[in-house]
């Protein structure tokens, strides 16, 4: 089954993709042997897209394809943002401007179901990227909604995060969550056709000037006005050029490595069962019971 | 090493028992085979005492300890509590009261480090209650201070969970941790001399009136003096019913799960630390990285 997935992966069949995508969403039996196996080469960049609700993300994200597109790339999308209209609950107007890419061929769209409305990462966000790494796109772009956790944990999986900001008063600025400011290689201030948004840059601009002086290279901060289509193709290039750098997120290593150690606690305590556990302890007369003897026989039994 | 241990185990020996305690406390290798082996005789008593720092757990051990030891009984103490005398930081008259039982046959102490000053379970408690049981004692008592999880991690290794308050102010009743509430197999008015007393006890009731008619057994409520010895008689006497009763704490089994499967986890994920996944992660160039190759080489490395 997941040899047959696997060999029709580099095939551009989108419907062949979306069932690889399935199965390795659904966890399949032959879903671990197929991450394993596979193979993607080096130039393809994954842009991780966050920020809080309401920044225009997916608005931004579509004219990002569009660009990407005019320049001859593939591109795919994952989406876990609740709220995006790439993700169903869309006005009208985003669904038709949006609709186009649903056909295009040089473009891949998959909306994800999140654990909970308030956004959190998908829990096998990081194999479908690879999925999608390994299917012969240029860019994959995943969206999500910077709320929680989820933005540090895309940071882990993309090779360049974008954190998409809106002009508020400018006072705002200062109550920016710090995980966000932590993870962005690439500021976007949207909407920056609001009369804040000057002020808002400068803000900006200011409080991260000490992060700059530290890492000695200036985050770019680019203004865009997405529904209008201005700044695409200069975030396009600062994602190119970030991409070239090889500078990869200080978190990276460890949010791989925790992921690293779910998946391998997950294999090793298979078919162990907190509830399993409780029930086999159950069917042991309490003045009976020795914890270590019980764990040696739970051990020795599945040995 | 443990062999030996563990041959002397039954002898009388205390200070043999010392060296086995330290053995298991320390974690020294052979600690896991020798509580595997330990056997006990289904007659061995483990009572737990706990309650708030303030409520005379001390002086009602001890007083306890020499009720028990009239009947004949010989006695082991774990003590938990890091505001006990029993465990070092006494007032002059406890230490001299309590130093009769170090040097007495029929009853050993061992005091244990607490994590934090705020009390706090020992990792290794349910182990070396264990290592008790098997050493030839009629009662293992363990001293605790009701603070944090502690009191109802004692519930999963008691079988029988005294809570010891004191009469303060009759509403405070009201706010007593529902934590202690859940575990009480026997509640301990201690200082039962004061004149709020008569009226804590009948509030205690009266709370505790719809847990009662849910479990269709009455719980104890016995009112002592302990630095006098009032009631201490009593409480042995309602300790060893409530022992021959065989009823066990709700939460028993499903503390032993939990523990049990941290104990599995432990030697399933031996040799592995989220470090060294760390540092196996940075030594692959970031665009060569793929994480379930990356699990997979781990795991058969391993195997």
């Amino acid at each position: 089954m997941w040899q047959s997935l696997l060999a029709q992966l580099g095939s551009g069949d989108q419907r062949a993709l979306a069932r690889t995508l399935s199965f390795v969403e659904n966890g399949i039996p032959g879903y671990r042997e197929l991450l394993a196996a596979l193979r993607w080469p080096a130039g393809v960049h994954v842009t991780g897209i966050t920020g809080p609700p309401g920044a225009g993300k997916s608005t931004l994200t579509d004219g990002l394809i569009g660009a990407l597109v005019d320049a001859g790339k593939k591109v795919a999308v994952l989406c876990v943002d609740p709220s995006s209209p790439f993700n169903l609950g869309a006005v009208l107007g985003d669904r038709i401007r949006m609709s186009r890419w649903y056909t295009h061929p040089s473009v891949f769209i998959r909306s994800l179901a999140t654990r909970g409305s308030m956004g959190g990462l998908h829990p096998r966000i990081i194999e479908l990227t690879d999925v999608l790494r390994a299917a012969g796109f240029d860019h994959v772009l995943v969206e999500t909604v910077g709320v929680g956790q989820s933005e540090i944990e895309v940071a882990g999986l993309a090779d360049t995060t974008v954190v998409v900001l809106v002009p508020e008063a400018g006072d705002e600025v200062q109550t920016m969550k710090a995980g966000l400011m932590e993870i962005a290689d690439i500021f976007v201030v949207n909407k920056s056709d609001r009369p804040d948004a000057a002020v808002f840059i400068r803000n900006l601009r200011q409080m991260l000037a000490p992060a700059f002086s530290q890492h000695r290279e200036e985050i770019p901060i680019l203004a865009t006005v997405a529904h209008e289509g201005k700044g695409l193709g200069e975030l396009a290039d600062a994602i190119n050029r970030h991409g070239a750098s090889h500078r990869y997120p200080a978190r990276r290593s460890w949010l791989l490595a925790e992921k690293a150690w779910q998946l391998i606690l997950q294999q090793r305590m298979q078919g162990l069962s907190h509830e399993s556990l409780r029930a086999a302890i159950d069917a042991v007369p309490p003045e009976e019971f020795q914890l270590y003897r019980f764990v040696e026989e739970i051990m020795s039994r599945e040995s």
